[in-house]
This record gives C-alpha cells, structure tokens and sequence, in this order.
C-alpha cells in the first residue's frame, strides 16, 4: 500500500513539524518532544485543556489547539499511547497556574500514562483534572479497553470545555462541563475498509468486496459485526438506531449531531449520510441543534464513518456555539 | 469498490440534499435544479459570485458558499459539467442587480455551458462576467481542456473575488482581482490511486503497487507521466519544482501554498509533504505568507495531493486575508 511519507518512523515527527510549518503563529512544538502547544501557552488566567493519544487521527488532536479549545496535544506514534513523560511535559507547559484539564480517550495505555503524568505534574504543584471519554456504543470492553472506547464525541468535550475555560470557569467548572458532554454523547462507527499503517504497510484487517464492518474503533481493530454491503441509508439506520438506543432520549431532545469520516471516505458520501440521519432524527422527534459533516477523527485511510448524537441543554449548546478558532474547527 | 450511496443515478441529488440539511440557515437549493445559493440570495448591493462543475471535487463549489465567498454553485453530475440552464437559474438567483461574476475552470463543457449561461442571463438583463481559471502547470491541453486545466488554485479566486464583492467592489474590479489570482497561481497534482465513480465503481485508470502518476487531473483522467514509487520528500520536489518553473518567481516574492488532498489522503500525509514544501519556499527565497493544508478540491476517493503557489502583492494578501465564513472555509 502506497502512502506519501517517507521512512516510517519518522512520519509522526514530520506530521508535527509539517503542522507548526503551516500554523507558525498559533502552534509550538515543545523541544524535543512529540507535544504541540499554543503558540501563547501558557495563556493568563485561564485553565489550560489538553488531549492527546496515538497519531493516525488528524485532525485530532492537534487540530483543536487554540482559542476556545486545546491549549495542547500530545502525539503517540501512529496508534499508540503518547508517553507519561511527554504528557508531563504537556500539562506544564500549559499550566498558567489555574490547572489543567486532561480529556482522555478511553484506552488503556492513554489512561494510564495521563495518570501517570498527572501525579508527576502534581508534584511539580500543578493542578491536574481529567475526563475519560468513552463514547463508543459499540462495545462494552474491547481489545484496547475496559468499559467504552472513546471515539469522537471527544471533539464535543474539547469544543464545550474549551468554551468554558476561555469564558474564565475555574478547573472544577470545566471539568463538570466536559462531564455533561461524556454523559450525554454516543457513538457508532463503521468501515467499508481497513486502515493501513505506515509501519505495516498492509490492511489490519480482512474486508471483502461485498463486506462491511460494523462497531469498528479507530485503530484498525475490527468491528463487532461483519455485515452484506448496505446502501448509504441502511448503514445510517443501523448505526443511528444504535446510538439512539443507547442514549435513551426524550422526545422534543435538542441534539447535536456529527457525520465523521474517517479518512478515506469522500466528503459526498458524508453528505449522502447526513440526509438519512437528518431524516431519522426528524422521525425520532429529535430537535436538531446543529449538525457537524466532516473529518474530525480519522483512522488513518479508512473508508467509513461514525455517527454521533449528543443531547443537549442551554449550557451545551452556548458553549458548543461559542467561537472557536483552531486549525480544524472555527466557529464565528 | 465499496462507497456509502445508495443509487449511484441518485447520489448528487442526495448529496445537495444532505448539505442543506446540514447548514440549513446557510444554504438553499434551487427548486428543481442541483444548485445550491446562499439562503439569503441574492445579497443587497453585492455583486454575485458563482462557480460550479462536476460534482466528486466536494467541498468544491457548494462547500464554499457564505460571506466573503460563494453565492452560488451548480453541481454537474460525477465529473460532468452543470447544464447551462442549471447555470442559467443560479446566476439569475445571485444577482441582487449588481451583476455577477462566474468563476470557471477550464473544461471544455464548463467553459461552453457557462457562456451559453451568460447568454441567457444576460438576455434577462443580468449583468455577466466571466473568468477562466487555467492554474495546472501539468498540460497544455488535455483530453477535456483547450489550454490548462483549472485545478485547486480556483479556490483563491473563489476567496479573493468573494472578499473583493463583500467590500461593495463592482463588477469590473472584482473581475480583476479574480484575474489577478489566475495571473499569478499554478497548481501540479500526484496520485498514488485512481478514483473510483458511483457510476463505474472500478478505477477509472490502472496503476500498480510501485508506481505513482504524476500530473493528474481532478477527473480520474491519467497524468502526464507515470513514475516509480517515490518518498514524500521526493514527490513534493517534483511537484514544486514544476509550479515554481512556471510561475517564475523573484527572490523574495510573498506567495500563498496549499498542500490540497485529493480526497483518500490522510491528513497526516498532507502534513509531512508541507514540511517539505515550506523547507523549498525556504530554499527558493520565497516569503510564506500563508500556508493552507487540506482537503480544498478532491477527486472523489482518490489518494495522491496536489501543491499550489500563488504569488501575493499586498492588495491578493489583503483580501485572502478577509474574513469568510463558509462550510469549508472560515478565516477570521
């Protein structure tokens, strides 16, 4: 499999100079690690954000650095865990002395070294929360974890907490936010193909032309079910229901909604997906604040998509309508 | 080759479809025709601005419609060109009385169908002007062009003619910023696969596991020339190399790059080529003004990235630089 990189190994280092070479003035690399940072980080007077996990999900994290979202990313290699010793170096750089957040996939690795990196960044007096995100309908264990996988409702806790910390909340508020966001999101996801690794160079796993893969994670593990070829709107049903199901919602819910694709996936077949998923909302007396299209966790090359809903309150929809300015998403 | 659609026959009406639905307050499509306007076409006292095409290259057009950009974009059928009665009633529908310009990329069934547009418009007493977008440095002519081709750099003419419009410019300047973009951008395109259409669900050309084509179009035609496998590094100096020799520039221009995926393409991949990108502007005395790293004008589910260099004076600087607020495009 073909991929415009260079050696291997280095595509992670390249990716991340390649971002501070396109966004000088709002990303910094700290030296020496795999860690994006606001240009201006630490920024007065507000609680820092950061993410992190393995690479291979551009525009996640790093995407998100800046106003009203991240204040830091870390980069694992492709598919794994960033280390304890880089987020440490993360959290500090990003600590202006009001504490800082860390959103967490729920993956065993991330969830061990943000631990890990919290401890060490306490000890240095820095305030450290976290937030476990684990969004994944799918599954309830998985080869990478125990209890949900997080996917990307991730993106909704970086917009709403981000929101808050630069509304001027102290940790315990931006904390509890990004808790509302984990408690009221769902996802689902689904590929037509495999991703392949720069490393492996070949699909993680086997897909025939007339399969599909339902309940996939983001690192080429494969779903929980293997299905016939669906049309569009099928697909959007299934997963759709699945997440409906899991979030029990009350008829007249405001949601938010995204469509992700999940690398590979055309942003016309996003589109075709959106309509069925608009329709189905429509059908389930859902009131439909806002709807995302597009990229916003990927797995490297994978033909597919997940879909998310989020409930939403007052609270929720100001800080998820508040602006935003980063690489990947700007609200006005 | 698997795709999320259901019908192939139906799947660019479906995808308008999904669009509105997804900015329901921004976009509203023409009733009967695959055109979508701004949803408060036509704006008072503003020239118009439209482009349109074959649908696959998505966010092109419709992505980019908002303030500071689009008015208006018509959508062909996959790599097909829009109907002139198609163009006809959107051109009619963006003119608030101020005229408007129709920005074209150079096939020949756009160009044809564009001017018989014009024609009709201009009959119904729609001020009409027009201007050919001709940036891919790859050919001279090609199997569906007299001249260049009209690629990725079309979407700075959308920016600085939209942002020229919003200022209350007339009709005749806002042509000539659009030409001034054209004047001064070249665009060169690689793909490591072919695209696939819902129509023809294979690939539209054949390219082994150790080879690469350079000088693609974005309709799945072949490129100019097939070469060997190479690195990142290695395919980003051809590329420049090739835009840079056309565009002639002097030590010390400012200029504006984009790193567009063609649609397959991993943003980590985007990202690695524009590390090397900016390194060459670095070598070539060539000041970035700005750097733009996406998916801006793809090929449906093609893999490969086409680079463009726009030379910038202070007036190109200052109206790329202003706001827009689009699905696919925001500057703040």
């Amino acid at each position: 499999m073909k991929k415009l990189i260079n050696e291997p190994a280095d595509v992670v280092d390249e990716m991340l100079d390649g971002m501070v070479a396109a966004y000088p003035d709002r990303l910094r690399r700290l030296d020496g690690y795999e860690v994006l940072v606001r240009a201006d980080a630490p920024v007065d007077g507000k609680v820092g954000i950061v993410s992190g996990g393995g690479s291979g999900h551009e525009p996640t994290h790093a995407g998100y650095i800046g106003d009203g979202m991240l204040d830091g990313a870390a980069a694992g290699e492709v598919f794994t865990s960033p280390t304890a010793d880089q987020l440490n170096e993360m959290v500090k750089a990003c600590d202006a002395g009001e504490g800082v957040l860390c959103v967490v996939k729920n993956y065993e690795g991330d969830v061990m070294n943000f631990e890990t990196a919290a401890e060490m960044a306490e000890m240095e007096d820095v305030e450290v929360a976290q937030v476990v995100v684990d969004d994944d309908v799918a599954v309830e264990d998985s080869l990478y974890t125990s209890g949900r996988r997080g996917v990307c409702g991730t993106i909704l806790v970086h917009k709403a907490a981000g929101a808050k910390a630069a509304e001027g909340a102290d940790l315990t508020e931006v904390q509890r936010v990004a808790e509302k966001v984990v408690d009221n999101v769902g996802t689902m996801g689904m590929a037509l193909t495999s991703c392949v690794t720069p490393e492996k160079g070949e699909p993680t796993f086997d897909l025939g032309e007339d399969e599909l893969e339902l309940g996939i994670g983001i690192h080429g593990e494969p779903g929980t079910e293997r299905a016939d070829m669906m049309s569009a709107d099928e697909i959007t049903e299934h997963l759709t229901e699945k997440v409906l199901a899991d979030l029990d919602l009350d008829s007249g819910q405001e949601v938010v909604t995204i469509v992700n694709g999940m690398g590979g996936t055309p942003m016309m077949e996003l589109f075709v997906v959106n309509k069925r998923l608009q329709e189905l909302m429509d059908d389930h007396d859902l009131v439909v604040h806002d709807a995302w299209v597009g990229d916003y966790m990927t797995s490297l090359d994978m033909m597919g998509c997940s879909i998310t809903v989020c409930a939403v309150d007052d609270e929720l929809k100001e800080l998820l309508d508040a602006p935003a300015d980063t690489p990947a998403l700007k609200v006005q």
